[in-house]
């Protein structure tokens, strides 16, 4: 994967090692491969059990861990055994020096944390990620039950908590770990130590909550926020269904968007006679947050009498943010989807060709670096072995053979 | 704020430049400062339209502004005047070999485009934050419709969108914005080569459909996925409310986890029971969450008949990842929260003492850096001129008395 990319990406050069499971690490490690790095996910023989996780194709082939796992190397290793660790180990520690970084979720491995290996790779940057920070177990479930998102989420008098679908947590910790390869090997880079870093899951979630505001909307202002359904907290948003059943999400976040609303939609006139004679501004978000039950009530008999088609119509060439609402079928079946540069056919093995997206980070104007696709399970063990420890040919017909490590995936696939 | 932080921080000697509003891009700036970069936020006079976004503290600070701008440095500028501008473009240009660093959200300023900054700065790292790939604006309320998730979150049977209340699309946008100055950073310190590079907002969003295979799924298996409420596809987990109201949300991932919570429960006779005159395998995901919903109403009757309480005393000590759902109040209430260490009392001018968090990457263990609190906007336009061009007390009085660069925040207030 890695040697179709052109070298000119930005993290050419450098090596990641990865161990990891689930969301989080995996994204942080695609994310690496993606602007450049080699990364090479070591696996226990078999998978990890992300390997099988839904959905899944007719194959049986995970869509989510080849989507998580896009242009990385993979190699399978007994990670069980002494021997496999000390493979393992000298990957890291053999691996040049643009290499020696480790990114993991793995917990109670002692031989993989970073006072281990650091003495086999003295300048060793490792990224452990974690549920908490004193190292307990948690996932995205329980750290957004945690944090109290599900308790403002969802329709307005709907008593229980409302889980997010998106697992934005791992999305997040999956980035702050890049982030923290990232800021390390620069200090490595500049200074030649490395570093350990980690990053938990619940704190990502708390320093969200944090940095949002909504901790301290209850601390200094004593506030519990109320579910709001699909409005916007201090602002004018909210969705609108259409006559023949479409939906749209609408966005009158400015003065200039709020004008553009009333003059498409034909309201002016009465939002404005209202306005007077209740002595509101609804040119400021404040008042128009303040009456948005009685402006989308407005809103909603314009919306109700108008098919989608109608309403795109008077909608286009506004200032106005809004956006239909898709599914994720409608979406593959968007034309929009296909042309967008992120995106681009791939032929996933277990999966077939389809279409799947980059990063979306764009180098330049028009420079996308082609998508990888997933590595079949152990697809690398042979190479990276021979490349960066110098097996022979014979010597890792022996390891394969001892189970030290795993079979290329045609040899598993015959056996 | 910088000047306070350890000068081990990764990104100590980095400068960055943000002309930004609302939250991706202040987010991406945000992590840098916190990574140990300085980072200077450029204002036009009187604020962003970010600066007085809700939450707001009693004397009208916004929460939501002192919360994503922590750590930064905050100047302003008359950004409309000729003056003002090259005042900006000198601040990029003169910025010493660590800087030429450029975070915006900005869109139709031409004279803070790649292509004009780099005439003044030879290898600029400029990386654009924009709603779509092709200029377009859009925000995370429009994006999140667009791209599928309201359709799959909610309460199962519930017929509309939900839209989440987190701004999820906006924290991966500005995570992704950092991660590219980060890795344009170490391309230009190897080639001293800058670039410039974009990330789009709706593109972050579709990336991560695709990333966890919700694309995949409607493209290969066309299959249309529903609301399941607070179940996990494809395994075991759900919330359960307790007998005096409590609510925890549960997670069975592992066969082992899923033992332990029939042993809690009591229940592994009955589901054992049932197992076999189903002909089930309950010890698989597939099978758990293919009767998910027989087996949580096995389990909603032993939570139903338990307080909070005795949940808790049942579920510790067990392997299962469990949580209580908590509202933001909780959270605060919380000693938790206060004993965390990336959690710090700072003390916001407008908003007064208060818990806010750090960066939630540790570096090395226990050592954290101090949380710094947000600037107040203007705070730092005479140091930042003065130490980056020379600017005298005498040129700097002009300049604020001819508006180009905004007056020191207690001089407005005085005013």
């Amino acid at each position: 994967m890695t040697g179709d990319q052109p070298t000119e990406l930005p993290l050419a050069g450098m090596r990641v090692l990865e161990v990891s499971s689930f969301v989080a690490a995996p994204l942080g490690g695609m994310t690496l491969a993606q602007l450049g790095a080699e990364v090479i996910r070591v696996d226990p023989l078999g998978g990890a059990p992300d390997h099988s996780r839904w959905p899944l194709a007719p194959s049986g082939t995970s869509l989510y861990w080849a989507g998580l796992n896009k242009g990385k190397k993979s190699i399978t290793v007994d990670l069980r055994s002494a021997e496999g660790q000390r493979l393992v180990t000298r990957l890291v520690a053999e691996s040049g020096p643009d290499g020696g970084i480790v990114l993991t979720n793995a917990v109670g491995r002692r031989w993989l944390e970073y006072g281990e290996l650091v003495r086999h790779r003295p300048d060793l940057v490792h990224v452990q990620v974690e549920g908490h920070h004193d190292g307990t177990p948690a996932v995205d479930y329980t750290v957004n039950a945690a944090v109290g998102f599900p308790m403002v989420t969802g329709p307005e008098g709907h008593a229980d908590p409302v889980n997010h679908v998106l697992p934005a947590w791992d999305i997040a910790c999956g980035l702050y770990a890049s982030l923290g390869i990232l800021s390390a090997d620069r200090r490595r880079r500049i200074t030649g130590q490395g570093q350990r870093m980690s990053v938990a899951l619940y704190d990502v979630a708390l320093a969200m909550a944090g940095n949002l505001g909504f901790l301290a909307e209850a601390q200094v202002n004593r506030v519990v926020r109320k579910r709001l359904g699909n409005y916007l907290y201090g602002g004018f948003a909210r969705d609108f269904a259409t006559r023949d059943g479409g939906r749209v999400m609408v966005c009158a976040l400015t003065r200039r968007h709020w004008a553009d609303l009333l003059d498409a939609t034909g309201l002016a006139e009465v939002v404005g006679a209202l306005e007077r004679s209740l002595g509101a501004d609804f040119s400021t978000e404040d008042d128009r947050f303040e009456y948005r039950e009685v402006l989308a009530g407005l809103l909603n008999r314009w919306f109700a009498r108008h098919d989608l088609a109608e309403v795109r119509a008077a909608l286009a060439g506004t200032s106005l943010l809004w956006s239909v609402y898709n599914t994720f079928s409608d979406l593959v079946a968007d034309d929009l989807i296909a042309s967008n540069p992120m995106i681009q056919v791939i032929d996933q093995p277990g999966v077939g060709s389809h279409l799947a997206p980059g990063i979306p980070l764009a180098f330049g104007v028009g420079a996308r670096a082609p998508v990888a696709r997933a590595p079949v399970l152990g697809e690398h063990t042979e190479e990276v072995l021979a490349a960066t420890l110098g097996f022979s040919d014979a010597e890792l017909a022996e390891l394969v053979e001892r189970g030290v490590v795993g079979p290329a995936p045609a040899e598993r696939t015959a056996v």
